[in-house]
């Protein structure tokens, strides 16, 4: 066993009696990679978190729920210190081996001696399964989000294990989302941090609930090595295999965020086909998916057209002629050479709206490119949730 | 009074009985211009507008309201100049010599032959009022608005009038705003451009509900150049009062506008100060504007600075220092060194915060320039009145 990722889910005295925290150990020769929020006020255990995984290769990763430990100062830093230090004097490793990540309340401080207490006292098995570390990892997530997958590489069982909290936003005063993944073969340092990138791009930073980043936003990547006889190389067809795999894992993950999104009752995908860039298309698909006149529409069934033609019209510098797009919606063309289409059935396409899934389908034909960004309905619960005092 | 201004409001068929539309004669010798929305998909009466203003000094105006002309195409553009033409016809001026402009549905024709017919058997006596005008081009307008305000300068009456439309978004399917504004004094074409473009910036285009662009937005200043007697230069102590009482006036409108938001129940506005430049000031304003998680926040009189700061921490290519700055809601300091102020109280602050009117002041620390924009919260009426099904 000593060569797989054990976890130990644990009560430290944030939440009351429920758990919420949990400790990975990570066998050692493993590699493991993070990208965490660009957000300028990242919270402190981002910050140290980045700092260690310069420094070494961790040997412990430490999550706390219910506290996000953000907006918190020196004192916030240090307690974050203090949490990687109580873990690594408990087992014997150096400091900086050991990571810290947290989720829930911005601006509070840790209750930090308790911490100390409970983690001292606290008898570590590391027994614990993926899914009892999703359910310790929530905050204001209705269902927690685990998904295990083994797969056949060069005749060899690959398994990746992968778990995430979020619900698509920052909550009343929440942190986003935390994504912890193992992959049980041996990949180097460099091409794992690619990996992780590239899977990312296509999954967690394709999604948009309502445009916000939290400060405390991290998926870590954790190659274990058990299997030590694939090669991986960055052209080879296993670390295709491996990365559509993970991919789609990581895809699967995000729908459930956008599915648990608060208040949330459709999943809408933006797809932008034919732009002139890649990076066009994705500032269209943004665009459409944190635009609450469309996100309402969604939400009433409106076959609003003139919504998203007038929002695609408002966006500076990209590329297309107004006559030329087309413009879909769960499959009907709805918008055309500049009027509405003469296919456009608006009262069967409000009855085919009320599924929970809508596609939006944009034809810009000023070139090549495309982006898909999965987002929510603006719904009477949203504001519900997030219009209640919560100090 | 043929020096003045003068108006009939009138019902062309578009409404069922309401007067549907405003004819504006404008006296010769007067200058008239014009801002409109920078909109790809701009309607057809915009598009035409702009045309004829290049061609000629406008003598009539004709505005209609319930249908925006707006995705219509070819047809679309061909009504809009047969309604000049109607009204050309009808006064026997050159058909550039009108202007027409419309709000209301996006992507219907108009109903072009009954227009014809209303405007050839409608006696015209120009007799309406300026607030008659008001009533006759709202749309989901809660409630009309019209300013006028009369002043002394050099011992002249100066009177300034103006109306509005908007209910600040574009509504469903309906465009956003429209202002049509006079001045009795004589301005030469260029500075009045010059003036329209000062004022527009510091109140229309100061104002936010959900950060959409409409494809009708268009706000027209008109100098009858009744008086003649004052002289104005861009650097006249003059022309400095008359921009401030049209400033004012025009800022007065917008509020009406916030108001009248969807569902709105209160006005927030959003103080960056101290910015690098004014042009960042004014991207971290309109991102903290568009928040959905700050607006509902406002909504529910939550002090949920973490919102605030997050959302500021996710902007991208903006200078400060995370440790510098302060933020301050209705005049309490609440984040201050990069943790929670000790001078805030949250629970007073919550009471503070019901009052229907909130400001918030960002301090940047990093350089001279401070923006402000106003905007609404986000509630349940929003959702309600922007997910019922309107085609």
């Amino acid at each position: 066993m000593d060569n797989k990722i054990q976890i130990e889910t644990l009560n430290i005295g944030i939440k009351n009696k429920k758990h919420d925290a949990v400790c990975f150990k990570i066998p050692t020769g493993s590699k493991t990679v993070m990208v965490t929020t660009k957000n300028r006020f990242a919270a402190a255990p981002v910050i140290l978190s980045k700092k260690n995984l310069l420094l070494s290769q961790p040997r412990y990763l430490l999550i706390n729920s219910g506290n996000a430990n953000a907006c918190t100062g020196k004192i916030g830093l240090n307690n974050s210190i203090k949490c990687t230090n109580y873990i690594s004097k408990k087992f014997g490793c150096k400091q900086n081996e050991v990571l810290h990540f947290s989720t829930g309340l911005i601006g509070r401080q840790l209750p930090i001696d308790t911490i100390e207490k409970k983690i001292k006292k606290h008898k570590f098995t590391f027994t614990s399964s993926w899914l009892s570390a999703s359910k310790a990892i929530m905050t204001t997530d209705k269902f927690c989000k685990c998904i295990t997958k083994s797969f056949l590489l060069n005749n060899s069982k690959i398994t990746i294990n992968a778990i995430c909290k979020g619900a698509g936003m920052i909550e009343p005063n929440m942190a986003t989302m935390l994504a912890f993944i193992s992959i049980n073969v041996r990949v180097n340092n460099q091409l794992l941090k690619s990996l992780l990138h590239q899977v990312t791009e296509d999954s967690f930073n394709s999604i948009s609930v309502d445009g916000d980043m939290s400060t405390n936003d991290s998926v870590v990547l954790m190659s274990t090595g058990e299997n030590k006889k694939i090669n991986f190389t960055k052209k080879s067809s296993n670390y295709k295999k491996l990365s559509k795999e993970l991919t789609l894992i990581c895809q699967d993950l995000s729908k459930m965020i956008i599915k648990d999104g608060e208040g949330a009752t459709k999943a809408i995908s933006i797809n932008i086909h034919k732009a002139k860039s890649k990076k066009e298309a994705k500032i269209i698909a943004y665009s459409l998916a944190n635009s609450n006149l469309i996100k309402t529409a969604m939400y009433g069934s409106d076959p609003n057209w003139g919504r998203i033609v007038a929002k695609l019209g408002s966006i500076d510098n990209v590329h297309y002629n107004p006559d030329e797009i087309y413009l879909k919606i769960n499959n009907m063309t709805i918008f055309k050479n500049g009027v509405q289409s003469i296919n456009c059935d608006l009262k069967l396409l409000n009855k085919l709206m009320k599924k929970r899934e809508i596609a939006i389908d944009l034809y810009l034909n000023s070139g090549k490119h495309r982006y898909t960004v999965l987002t929510s309905d603006l719904t009477h619960e949203y504001i519900h949730i997030n219009s209640v005092y919560t100090t």
